[in-house]
């Protein structure tokens, strides 16, 4: 399936989920990643991702389409994932 | 169709683009807004966001589905679209 994650955290904890999120996705945005998951490597990563949030202030959001022709993407302006690798 | 909408945007138009996507959708998380949008207006909103950023520099990225059903969504922690009013 296609995921796209998000999420919304406190700042000591960014560099952890940047690092957990990119085992499994694309770095896509700032506090965006993007990429295919089998339906077992999505349950592990909603597990690694309950380990690491602070669940009371942190906030991570997954969006999951079976197919991924159902879901289009439009960039505008620059596409930051191909032209910079800070992560 | 449905909408989510990611932006990545220097610090000093942020607020802009804020007032903006408030005119279409629904706030969800930092960073990130979400709703039902028509073609038309899908149209319109890009030819805003257009006007709105820095091309060279900033970065939004829309991701649409025609039909809601297809896509499942999953918030780990706290839910911040509804706790919090802070746009």
């Amino acid at each position: 399936m296609h995921v796209i994650v998000v999420y919304d955290i406190s700042i000591e904890r960014v560099n952890d989920i940047k690092k957990l999120l990119k085992k499994y996705l694309n770095w896509v945005q700032n506090s965006v990643f993007e990429g295919e998951l089998t339906l077992g490597r999505m349950k592990e990563l909603e597990i690694d991702i309950g380990k690491v949030i602070d669940k009371e202030n942190d906030s991570v959001i997954l969006y999951s389409i079976n197919n991924p022709i159902w879901i289009k993407k439009k960039i505008i302006g620059k596409e930051k994932a191909t032209t910079e690798n800070i992560i």
